[in-house]
Parts: C-alpha cells; sequence; structure tokens
C-alpha cells in the first residue's frame, strides 16, 4: 500500500503477460477470428475479461482483433492464448512467439455507422474509414451486420455507392495492364447452370482482346466460376503465372481469392448473405470494385431476370442497370448491360464438374452441347467482343459464332489451360439417381433456388463430381416416369439426403397436367 | 444405382444419426449456442455443413438453433457433437442422449425484420413473432444486430414501441400480486455510483406500500443493484421465497434474471450494448417491459442527464419522459418521471461492496453517509410514496426523511435482509492507493464513464470488494497533492492495471487551476 501520486505512464508495472503462448485450438469459426483464455487465467483476471469481450493481439508488428471465448475445462493450459483457425492465419505467429492481450482502442469508424443508422449520408472519408477497418478485421460480426443493415433498404445514395466502391478498391491491390482495353464479364449471380465464362473468356481471346478473369468460389450456390474451372485447369495461380498466361495467351480463368483484390467485399459478402440482406447499392459496389481492382476498362454485365432469380423482374434489372452506369461512369469504366431471361437454369450440369462437361462439350461443338449455355455465351461474348471494340456494332454475335464453330475458341481454350498448369478431365460420379415426372403433362416451372439445394444437398461443391444434370427445358412435354433431372452423388449417404429433400419438396420442377 | 420415382417421404433412408453422442466442450462462447463438430464427421459430410451454418439440434422434445463451428483437431470423437456452455444449458441433455441435426426450418419472423430494413412499420403480430423467435434463440447475433440496427436511429413508432413492449412481457414470466398498487422505480443508468433502491425501497414498504423490486446484474457496469445488494443480503432468491419475503415486509430486493421476465430485453440488450446503439424506443421497450413483467403498477423513472451520462442534455431527457408516459399510458400503468443531476456521481463509493457502504451508512444515519446519495434517494423515494397515495402531494420528502431518520427505514432494511436470508457484512478491499491532484485548484469535471471503466479495470465487479471511492464532488476546492479517488482492489496486478489506466487518462477528475 502507497500513498505516492502516479508519476507516469511507467510508473507501475502491466500486470506480467510472460507465458501467454500461443496454441492453435483447430477450431474454424469462419471468418470471425476468436481468442481462447481460460477464466482462471492472469490475463482474464487482471484485464476482467469476460465471454464475447473484444481484445487487441499484438504479436510482433502484427495486431489484431477479435472476440474472447472461455474456456471452462482442460483445454488450454492456464496461461496458454488459444486462436481459432482464421485468427491464427491472420496473426501468422512463429514458433514460440509471445503475444500481448489488451482492451482494444476504440474503433473510431463505428461513430459513422451510428451516424448512418440516424440516417446520415456517408462521405468519401467516412466511408474509407470505415472500409479500412473492415479489412483490418477491427469490425465485429454484429458491428458489420450492423453497417450492412444501415446501408440496407437502399439507403444508400449514388455518391455513397461511389464512395463505397473507391473504398473498396483502395484498401486492397489493383492490378494494372498494360493495354488500353482491357475486357471483362460478370453475372448478377442466382441463377443455377450459366457457366458462360469459360467460352467467353476463350472467344474474346482468340479474337485479340485481353481478358484476365479473376473468378470466386461458392459461397452459396452450389459452383462458382473457380470451382467449375478448377475441374479443367489449375486455378490457384500466384500473379506471376497468371500474367505469364495473359501474356501468352490474352486471357486466364483464375481464383482471384488470393489476389486480395477489395478484400471488404468478401468479409461484407458473407455477413450479407447470411442476412440474406440484397441492398442493390452494395451489390454494385461489391460487384464494380472487384472489375475496378482486376484492371478491367471495358466490362458486360449480364443480369438474368425472372421469378427465383436474383433479380425478380425485368423493371428491378432496369433499376440495378441504370445504378451501375452511374457508378461505372464515376470511375470511367466502359459497362454494357445485358439483361436476359432467368426464368430457368442455363445448360445441363449443376455442380462444378458437371458444370465443366458443358463448358467442354460447347467449346468442343459436341453434338450433345446444351443449345441454351451455347446461344448465351455466345451472346455475352458478342456484347464483350463489341464493347472492347473487337467487332463493329452488330457484328460481335457472328464474330463469336464463327470463333466457335472453327475450334479458334476451343484451341485457345486449351492453350489457356496449358498455361494454368495443364488441362484436366473432370470425373463423373458413382451414384446417379434420376428423379421423375409423376405424371404426364408440360414443364411449367423450375425452381432455381431448389435446384441449387439440390445440387448442394448433393454434394457440391466441395464434391466436386456431384450436383444433378437437368432433363427438361421450360415448356417440354414429358410422359409420366420421364426423367426430369438426374441426381449426381460421391456417397449414397449424400444420395439418400438429396432424395430425401426431394421427395419433400415435388414442386422443384413442376409439370403442369394437360387439360 | 437404381431408376425408380421417389414414392414419398419414407422412400429414402435419412442418413444414420446414431453416434451423435453430445458433448460438452467447456467453451463459453457468450449467449451465442455454438455446436461443434469434425469436418469429418459423417453428419457434416452428408449435409454439407460448413463453419456458421445454422443448425437445429433436437434432443427429446427440445430444439435449439445454434452456429456451427468446425473442429480439426482432435478436439472431438468423430462421431461426436459437441456444445457450447449456453447451448448445452439451452438443450440440458440427459446421460447418454442423442441428438438429431438437421439444417434450420427458415425463421419465417426474420422477413419482417428485412420489411423493417426498408421502412416498414411492423404491427403487433409481426412484433410478437420477432420477439417469440428471439426468446426462442432462432436468431444468430447477426440477425439480432440487423434488427437493433433496422428499429435504431429512432425508427420505431409510438405504436411500434407499444407493440414491442406488450411482446416482451408476453413472451415471459409475469408476476402478479394480489395488491391493487405496487410500486417500482427505475434509474437510466449511465451514473456511477447512485445506488438508491435499498433505501428507496426500505421506505416505501415501511410506510406501507408493496415494492416487490426485481435488479439485475452488471453488464458493462461496475455494479448493477444486484450485486450490490448481494454484498448485503442474498439476492438468488426462488420466486416462493420471493414471495414470503414481499408478504413479510412489503417489500424486497432480489436479482431478477432467474425469473424469465422479459427475457428478450436480456438478449437484445447485450446485443445492444455490444453495438453501442442506444435506440429511445428500445430503451422504452426494455424498462416498461420489465416494470409491466414484474406487476408494477406505480413506477417512478430517475433520469439522471449529463454530458457524460446515458442522456446528455434535458431535452433528450424531456423527450424520453413524454415517450415512456406515452407508452406506460398503453398499459395502465402510473408514471413519475424525475429528471435529476447527472453531472457527476451519486455517493462515494463505485463498486458492489464500496456502494453497499454507502448504502449502508446512509441507513444508519451514520455521519460519514454521502449527502448526495442520502438526498437523491430521498428524492425518489418522496416520488414513490406520492405516486403510491402513502404521502400527500408534497408531503412525500418529510414523510421518507422522518422514516429515514428515526431508523424505520433500517429496522425494515434488517428485516428484508433477514427474510432473503440474512444480513451480511461486506468486506473491505486489501490493495487501495489514492489518486491526487496534480496540482491546486477546483474540480471541474468528473468522467462518468472514465469512472466507471477504472473501477471494472480494478476487477469491479467480479472482484466484489474492487472499485473506487470518490474523495471529491464538482467545484471542490483541491491542494496539490490531495487525493481525488481511491482505487480498491483485490490483488496487486487489478490495482496496477487500473492505475496504469488513470496515469494514461489524466481528466478522469478534472482540476482548473486558479486563474
Amino acid at each position: 500500500m502507497t500513498s505516492a501520486p502516479p508519476s507516469g505512464p511507467g510508473a507501475f508495472p502491466k500486470p506480467s503477460l510472460a507465458g501467454s503462448q500461443l496454441r492453435r485450438l483447430g477450431i474454424d469459426t469462419g471468418a470471425e477470428h476468436v481468442v481462447y483464455l481460460r477464466r482462471d487465467s492472469p490475463i482474464c483476471r487482471s484485464e476482467g475479461f469476460g465471454p464475447h469481450s473484444r481484445l487487441e493481439l499484438r504479436a510482433g508488428n502484427r495486431c489484431m482483433l477479435a472476440a474472447l471465448n472461455i474456456v471452462h475445462a482442460e483445454l488450454l493450459g492456464v496461461d496458454e492464448v488459444g486462436l481459432s483457425e482464421s485468427a491464427w492465419q491472420w496473426l501468422r505467429p512463429q514458433a514460440d512467439e509471445r503475444v500481448m492481450l489488451a482492451h482494444p482502442a476504440s474503433v473510431d469508424s463505428l461513430a459513422d455507422v451510428r451516424a448512418k443508422i440516424y440516417g446520415r449520408s456517408l462521405d468519401a472519408t467516412q466511408l474509407h474509414d470505415v472500409v479500412r477497418d473492415i479489412v483490418l478485421h477491427r469490425y465485429s460480426h454484429i458491428e458489420l451486420a450492423a453497417f450492412i443493415t444501415a446501408c440496407g433498404g437502399d439507403h444508400l445514395g449514388l455518391n455513397e455507392i461511389t464512395a463505397l466502391t473507391a473504398a473498396m478498391v483502395d484498401t486492397g491491390t489493383r492490378l494494372h495492364w498494360p493495354q488500353a482495353v482491357v475486357v471483362d464479364k460478370h453475372c448478377i449471380g442466382g441463377l443455377a447452370g450459366n457457366r458462360t465464362t469459360p467460352i467467353v473468356v476463350a472467344i474474346a481471346a482468340a479474337m485479340g482482346l485481353l481478358m484476365p478473369k479473376t473468378s470466386s468460389r461458392a459461397i452459396t450456390s452450389p459452383a462458382g466460376t473457380a470451382d467449375t474451372m478448377a475441374m479443367l485447369a489449375p486455378v490457384e495461380l500466384d500473379e506471376p503465372t497468371m500474367r505469364r498466361t495473359v501474356e501468352t495467351c490474352g486471357g486466364c480463368i483464375v481464383w482471384g481469392g488470393s489476389m486480395n483484390m477489395a478484400p471488404a467485399d468478401d468479409i461484407l459478402i458473407r455477413v450479407e448473405r447470411a442476412l440474406d440482406i440484397d441492398s442493390m447499392g452494395q451489390l454494385v459496389a461489391s460487384v464494380l470494385s472487384k472489375k475496378i481492382a482486376a484492371g478491367s476498362t471495358h466490362v458486360v454485365i449480364d443480369i438474368p431476370s425472372g421469378p427465383t432469380a436474383k433479380v425478380r423482374d425485368p423493371a428491378q434489372a432496369q433499376l440495378l442497370a441504370r445504378l451501375l452506369r452511374q457508378v461505372a461512369d464515376a470511375f470511367g469504366l466502359q459497362l454494357h448491360v445485358l439483361i436476359s431471361d432467368g426464368s430457368q437454369p442455363v445448360g445441363r450440369g449443376i455442380g462444378p464438374a458437371l458444370e465443366a462437361h458443358d463448358v467442354l462439350a460447347v467449346l468442343r461443338n459436341a453434338p450433345e452441347a446444351p443449345a441454351d449455355l451455347r446461344q448465351h455465351a455466345l451472346a455475352v461474348a458478342a456484347a464483350v467482343l463489341e464493347l472492347g471494340a473487337a467487332a463493329a456494332p452488330g457484328k460481335g454475335l457472328a464474330m463469336a459464332s464463327q470463333c466457335l464453330a472453327s475450334g479458334e475458341a476451343w484451341a485457345r481454350f486449351q492453350m489457356i489451360c496449358a498455361a494454368q498448369g495443364g488441362l484436366r478431365t473432370p470425373g463423373v460420379a458413382g451414384f446417379r439417381q434420376p428423379v421423375t415426372a409423376p405424371h404426364a403433362g408440360r414443364v411449367a416451372a423450375i425452381d432455381n433456388r431448389r435446384i441449387s439445394r439440390v445440387a448442394k444437398l448433393a454434394g457440391a461443391p466441395s464434391a466436386p463430381l456431384a450436383g444433378l444434370t437437368l432433363d427438361v427445358h421450360l415448356g417440354d412435354a414429358v410422359a409420366a416416369g420421364q426423367p426430369l433431372f438426374t441426381l449426381h452423388a460421391q456417397s449414397p449417404g449424400e444420395l439418400a439426403y438429396a432424395m430425401e429433400y426431394v421427395s419433400r419438396h415435388p414442386c422443384i420442377i413442376g409439370v403442369e397436367e394437360p387439360r
């Protein structure tokens, strides 16, 4: 006991942190960083930490915020600090490295989020600060949810969407290309199948355009473009290999996840999907930030519109198209928007390998190639060729069709695959079962969302050969017992599980009885 | 491989769940339920579960939604299902009970939350559905954050606040009392100290009113009323013991946490505090739902207003008072609002035991009793006596003062403590250190928030003797080196840690140099 006043920051010892040895606990909590401590650990006692305290961890010059889980049992030593998988990968501690734990400094940009909740507009500086703190993982998941909700319901104005897009580009890597024209395409998702990208890249590159395509893996869908492409060639390329591929072939189709382009988008999108909140402003910022960061100058956006697609009707598609154009203008990005038919899946296969088979069939001009996928890929390719000035206005479709029919596109695709590490042949799942029409009639509706759900229950995308193939299209006449679609699975359990769902949801493909 | 069509829900076996043995992992994740599975477990493989999937668990007739964490390492057997502490307590599995896991049915009320995000008003049925699902723990933390954010920024209208209040009452236990008049009091927090409740209950009960007080433990403050009262008597009473206490003594001061009154509030408030979002509508619903659920008919609400209190200025206090009255009217609740001085803490001690010492000193008419606490408690008691018609208008203060001065209040308090299980004497912390004025001058400001922070760093409330005592009030003249406040801690480490914070924040108590 002493009565001396504090004489400065150094006068009182901090509680000793010696012995705060890091331990990888092997718990994958998703994207949120979690740190584990024992309740009776000196650090919990001295700092008054409890479950869901936020902590700041420092190791060397690396810093991280994390949520605290308190461990009661003997999972940890009393002096140990456990890390979740994402926390371990973020902090990347060296062997025997020790960690400092403290109450985190307040995250000042949260005041901007609160201002937004109260209906105020945020300026470019405020949005930049918010996005920077998000990229630094300084926001908890509930804080991310608050930001997304505050911006949801179309509460973002045009200036805010533009500033959010810029902030998302500026807080990540931005690729630069020597060419003046760099083309790209993007499809506003929600439609099963529809795997046009490899075909479009092959045609655009064959016709002399530069199309360095980075794609994502599936988050909630049965396959992302990167998942499908991974069935055909390596997609996890480092930047030098990707650049070499683009230089030699004029294009590539790689996974963008390792390139840190618009990383805020990857963080926000997971929470948006978990909340199932579709905000047009955030969608525009998400799509355009990735394109700008990839160095694209001319982008075709495909918006399928249909009752079970992401965009439900043409009016909503027009609104979205206008907003995309307005924001693209602010960045000097040339945009062409295609509003396409989103009433049913495009192509036959749903799932990484099954979609890859469709892509190969179209590229090879195989007789069994799905005509709808071929036609839609040609329409997108035509728009890309015209926007990139490889084809004169109105001449894109003829050029694309000729490129495909002549085998040039297939040759270019093989060249790209070789440069990425070698063309692969996708396999076929061992367990298959058709789902048949309960009665004769005409195919009246195909539920995109449930089709995707079934493909996922069958194992896609983590079981890459799994998914389903469609045996009919809208309007087809079918006989009772005729296959509507066929499930593909890599294990009997997954097949059974998907079938159980199908049996409970008879209207995945609706067959209208003849009158 | 078969080509038979599905013949009904029973035709395809569900993947076997035999072997899904529950295991308590001893991880406290806070309020959010978490379930742990190995990535290679049959259930993860067959259902396609991944980190942050939401799962439905069923054991017997109990059902629970939980977030999934994937365990890589050898923390679990491949057939085991690990549960976090809150999940274990919610599901309360019997020995060797097995659990069924499945994709959760969709939570329909989330559509109402989305509607609210889009600016639509919710009606009573919608708000009831939302609150019911929250109480059933069907909302994830990010979904709670979305609901709170959508209602924040004063986006709730009067009808919505009333409906939210009703829903919060209806989804929990509601106490009923035979008496026509049941008084209560509540203080809108943010002010350190200010522990008037035990004094007010003693006076009201001694003067013949019924005051069955249920209080909370601290969530983010250094002490809740239940924490302080626990220093003086047992507070974790079952309902029969509480009712016996109220019948024999006319009042009680117990912890309300075990009584399941307005349980949605407890869930929402944790997320609100973590987000640091103050929404007036949610505050009103939170306060009034607890009072209505407790069976109160006449309630005095104390709103301290000051620059570092929860309510920053008198205009805001008036707005809040009006909203409280309007919603109370809808429930036939008689309300009296006191707007008090929130410019500095009330009383000397901050922390459970230190506040209990203040309460005892006032009740015993000790010469060292803090005059401000005595005066404020009498003002609240006077309002309670008048609102409950124990005192004529304008006569409450004289009656309360007489009751306290005569020892009647102290006698009643001892009687209440005896009925609750016996009066206790709070101890004194072993490690104390004064913080002194850096120079002579006048005390110009006391930062409530930092005072609370320091008390918590010293160990309050989990170290119940810890906290601080104030040695000065606003306006006091002090000499250089004169104590401003004194830290109390139960360990040297905690004392050092609080002092370290004090040394970095010299303006916790601002001393203005004489001109």
